[in-house]
């Protein structure tokens, strides 16, 4: 199989995805773990699909979209000519699978997954051609409850990690409203506001001249330009998506008039969370609410709202606030059983058996290493527990438990062993 | 952004892939839980990577691999003009990973993951374009208790979804015996050995005369053939796997000498576990040793056993031998707060959130329906516990939980409810 001229391969991952080695992935599983059990707390069930679509899910959803179809996603024909995109996003899939099942779903409706997206862009800090994203919907409801409901588990969802409310703050705006308040400034043609609003979703990018000056192509006069920066900068009024959050005790919400987030299908409420944290001062999730969002595949309306947040990010959240404990990147079993020579192997697993089934991860070091080696490798590995097994053990059935990390041991029969390991974890 | 006139999407998932609604995602997360538990009882870790792998990760390996590449995997070059695949299998993954971080592995080294593969392959019964795949290696070992030790754990993985042992068989063969037994005949070329494995890997899908007749082109004589044809259908002689098992009270377990398993690298023990219920008389998982995956990396010699199983055979296996629970696939939550009219939505997600708060997941019923339909509802998507909530109960403070199942009800102030249902779920 080798050939000793041959070059060798190189050992890192394809350009911009990551290779989740056993504490990265116990990282990544802590995440999605704690994703899943918020998003269920609230009742919301998890679906998924595959990676694969058809590319023509991202192509239908006006000039923006086909620019991300074209630049910015993994788009191939397969072998029977057919286009397949890896999902960039999880939205247009969700609504598919909505729009299958319109007829038979119970509404309202609450899914949630993980999937993990694609991205063809260059790798920069929390933004990878692949990530994870938690993804949140409510279908069917047309109340605002919903739009509090959906960041209420925004916020449960950070919270449910060790966060505290001072960490983050939730900014919230809503399209209606922002129409209102510019028609109430005579602007009232919809492709000027949505023009307005994609500038201002980068408002906090750009310099004070740039957003000026992109404003003043769009609007007739320095007038209006001035009445719509003092609008979108002044955070008036009330919202009753901001007020049902105070209701429920959740405080860190602000209305922010420059909020606009980037996607069209938004038509309603809108909201960000961002950090805090003053160098890592970023969003950390975005959502909001949408009309119709099944109108692709069906004629029926169907209203939603949800919200995408990312593990990259999430990942540097916790670790920026010192709130991903540590040990959940130990991912040593808890007990591994050592045979002094390699003659007792066998009996080592027969041993480990027990264990086992009463629910203690138990390895056996099978290697053809020294006694004094074996146990200082697995102390190395973070294993709390070990356990030798040689003929005198075998013989007189009394072992000896040794606990690695308080360096102390325990004698008995493996029932006497294993019930005091029981009581120890 | 709808336009009526326009050709409506179907709502069908790309050819040959699954879309996983609740129900379905509910029992690939109840199979890969189960694995993930049995994996990691015997001490193994869990890791990752992206589904993209670089393609020259799959052509270095042969005339069978190269075949694979181009005709049964999704190959194509990013916008960087890097050839891309979507990973058809784990091995050559995981070898690059234990490669890259060869010197600081303390070995051996338990590894298990279960990714999504992809294969572009006419989708048939229990063979999809996407499927999930348990893997499980144990590298670093030579002692063939690491074989039993990888047998053990497969019988395990069955055993914890229910499996009794009269429902499967291990069949068990080692390449070395095959060479040892092969050259008691006369027959030493290694490449004639290899052309006599990779047929008798196909023995049980053709005809007795298509086997004698390709056997007789490799092989010199009628006598040779029929030598070789009673030696792959004896099951004569000892092997030490198989005592080994034995020994651990493994007893579902055979020496199989036609077991070939198709892969080139495996290089002694070989094994696959049968389905034996008739009607569904299949391979449910495959694996072996082999000497040296590393090669492709690296000069240094990593010799490891391993086995993979999918989750469409194991869901078949499950179902066929009724073994699957049914209330795996409910995925409603276990109480719904109706709040009698639409004013009440608030105070429904206030309270919500101390049953939240409690562990007890918790979802509201924020539509428009009426207070019966709700109900209905609700005990139709099998909730189990619903709590109405109107003026008089928010004045009282005294609610009413109806049991949906047993249609039976309990009164109570919340912290009241709280502590019944507790008690009871």
């Amino acid at each position: 199989m080798s050939d000793p001229l041959e070059k060798k391969l190189a050992t890192q991952s394809y350009k911009g995805v990551r290779d989740f080695f056993p504490e990265d992935m116990a990282i990544l599983r802590y995440i999605t773990n704690s994703w899943s059990k918020t998003a269920e707390s609230f009742g919301y069930e998890r679906y998924d699909a595959s990676v694969l679509e058809p590319a023509e899910l991202y192509k239908s959803k006006g000039a923006e979209n086909a620019e991300l179809v074209n630049e910015q996603t993994y788009t191939f024909f397969d072998r029977g000519n057919r286009e397949v995109t890896l999902r960039p996003e999880m939205t247009p899939t969700v609504a598919r699978l909505i729009a299958h099942r319109q007829r038979d779903l119970t509404f309202p409706v609450r899914w949630y997954s993980i999937p993990n997206l694609f991205r063809y862009e260059r790798p920069q800090r929390g933004r990878l051609r692949e990530h994870w994203q938690f993804n949140c919907d409510i279908f069917g409801v047309a109340d605002c409850t919903a739009d509090i409901e959906m960041i209420a588990l925004a916020y449960q969802t950070l919270i449910d990690f060790g966060a505290t409310p001072a960490m983050f703050e939730i900014l919230i705006n809503d399209r209606r409203e922002m129409s209102a308040l510019y028609a109430e400034l005579g602007i009232i043609d919809s492709e000027i506001v949505t023009a307005i609003t994609r500038l201002t979703d980068r408002k906090k990018k750009i310099s004070k001249e740039e957003y000026y000056n992109s404003l003043k192509e769009i609007l007739a006069t320095d007038e209006l330009v001035e009445s719509v920066i003092s609008l979108v900068e002044s955070d008036s009024g009330t919202n009753p998506v901001v007020s049902g959050l105070h209701e429920l005790g959740i405080q860190n919400v602000k209305l922010d008039r420059s909020l606009a987030r980037g996607f069209d299908y938004y038509t309603g409420t809108v909201f960000e969370v961002v950090d805090l944290d003053p160098i890592n001062n970023r969003s950390l999730l975005g959502g909001g609410r949408y009309d119709n969002l099944t109108s692709l595949f069906s004629e029926e309306v169907i209203a939603g709202v949800g919200f995408g947040m990312g593990d990259v990010t999430m990942r540097d959240f916790l670790e920026s606030h010192r709130i991903l404990p540590s040990q959940i990147a130990i991912t040593a079993p808890t007990l591994v059983i050592i045979p002094a020579e390699n003659e007792n192997n066998l009996a080592g697993e027969k041993l480990a058996m027990h264990f086992r089934a009463r629910g203690i991860k138990t390895a056996v070091d099978i290697s053809n290493k020294k006694l004094g080696k074996k146990i200082s490798d697995a102390a190395k590995v973070k294993v709390r527990y070990a356990l030798v097994v040689g003929e005198t053990e075998l013989q007189s059935l009394n072992f000896t438990l040794k606990d690695l990390e308080l360096n102390s041991t325990q004698n008995g029969s493996v029932e006497e062993l294993l019930t005091y390991l029981i009581s120890q974890i």
